[in-house]
């Protein structure tokens, strides 16, 4: 209890808005509340990494995991961010879950249901051996909570295949909308439905791999696997 | 029958791959057919659009439409990537489905299976009222087919506040990931468990707006809702 005390003192319950992460509208759905924002990275399953290659943007999907203040991302040695990351590399880090359709009356008004973290700042490429394993155990966790330690390992050979990076969450926003739709009042009357549809994102029954053995369980944190 | 051979006739059945859209490893997943690029543009609720502002990346979650080879986006007149647009905006689109988690005997092949493709190209802004007008029809169709038919079109003054971008589908690709684990032979006797955990997005009951009508029914398109 006094180290959770101690823990939660030593950092703001907000990252600082910045130019860039202050939209320049629907300023009310912009949040710099880390619980906000931890919650949207842990629960997305994946997000979008943005870089610069020759000038020209690049986005590509890949699964992230947060660790404290620390964002992770990892990929093969040979793929282009991680090769482009010897040096700090400029990154953008979205992670979006969308919660549902907003339909409204007109067609202006239409919208989503939805919650979003931007992370921009330098990724740095993870060196430290010791770093490096815990970061792709969190990856792990991350797609399901308890796997990094039921699986085998990362033997030298992998770890050299395997780049991580790391990018510290500190020019951090989310963004999130919810609630139904706004109409303008001289439209409330029209005969088209208004409202939410939600959405969300299910699991099916585990699959297992042509080549298993029966008599290994679906391990519980499978069974019962949600976001 | 006629037209729709001469249609089929006048396209090439795939895009033609550029270095930018040919994969460093995995090359067998990556795919540049039309129709393989279509339906993950077509299933995909939203994209993630990336451009570079000030020498760096930034990546908005945000809706998109395809109509024929054109990328439609949109976005408030008053918004970054749209102010600048004026000219040609440099830009990468990639929109991404998750459909399950690949889990491994071995931490290094875990996976998921997805479906992803990225549009690179020179966005620019649709200053024609026709073609304005059709994409945000095709954008709210995007959303739920029928809606756009089915609600109040936009008025002038509502037109003037939206911006729409316009990405020819050119140099695109597309990377699908599909089936379950490929482990080590070493490590298939290991005591985890391997397969696949299908994942989909699944919509809930419609929620009516607290201000609607209750005899406005539930259209089809959103009563039996999916992507």
């Amino acid at each position: 209890m006094y180290y959770y005390k101690l823990k939660r003192q030593s950092v703001t319950t907000t990252y600082d808005p910045t130019s860039r992460t202050t939209p320049t509208r629907y300023r009310e759905r912009a949040s710099y509340d880390r619980d906000v924002v931890h919650r949207i990275l842990d629960e997305a399953l994946i997000c979008h990494l943005g870089y610069v290659n020759d000038g020209r943007p690049v986005v590509l999907p890949t699964t992230h995991a947060r660790c404290g203040e620390t964002l992770y991302l990892h990929g093969s040695t040979g793929s282009r961010p991680m090769l482009s990351a010897h040096a700090a590399l400029p990154v953008c880090v979205t992670a979006t879950l969308v919660d549902g359709l907003v339909l409204a009356r007109s067609a202006l008004h239409h919208s989503l249901v939805y919650r979003s973290v931007v992370v921009l700042g330098d990724a740095r490429l993870v060196d430290d051996p010791e770093e490096k394993l815990r970061a792709l155990g969190c990856l792990l966790d991350h797609v399901a909570a308890g796997r990094a330690d039921d699986c085998r390992a990362p033997n030298p050979r992998e770890l050299a295949m395997t780049a991580v990076l790391a990018l510290d969450l500190v020019e951090v926003s989310a963004k999130v909308r919810s609630g139904g739709p706004a109409d303008e009042p001289e439209d409330l009357e029209l005969p088209h439905w208004a409202g939410v549809v939600p959405l969300s994102v299910t699991a099916g029954n585990p699959v297992p791999a042509d080549d298993l053995d029966p008599a290994v369980p679906v391990p519980p944190y499978l069974a019962a696997y949600s976001r």
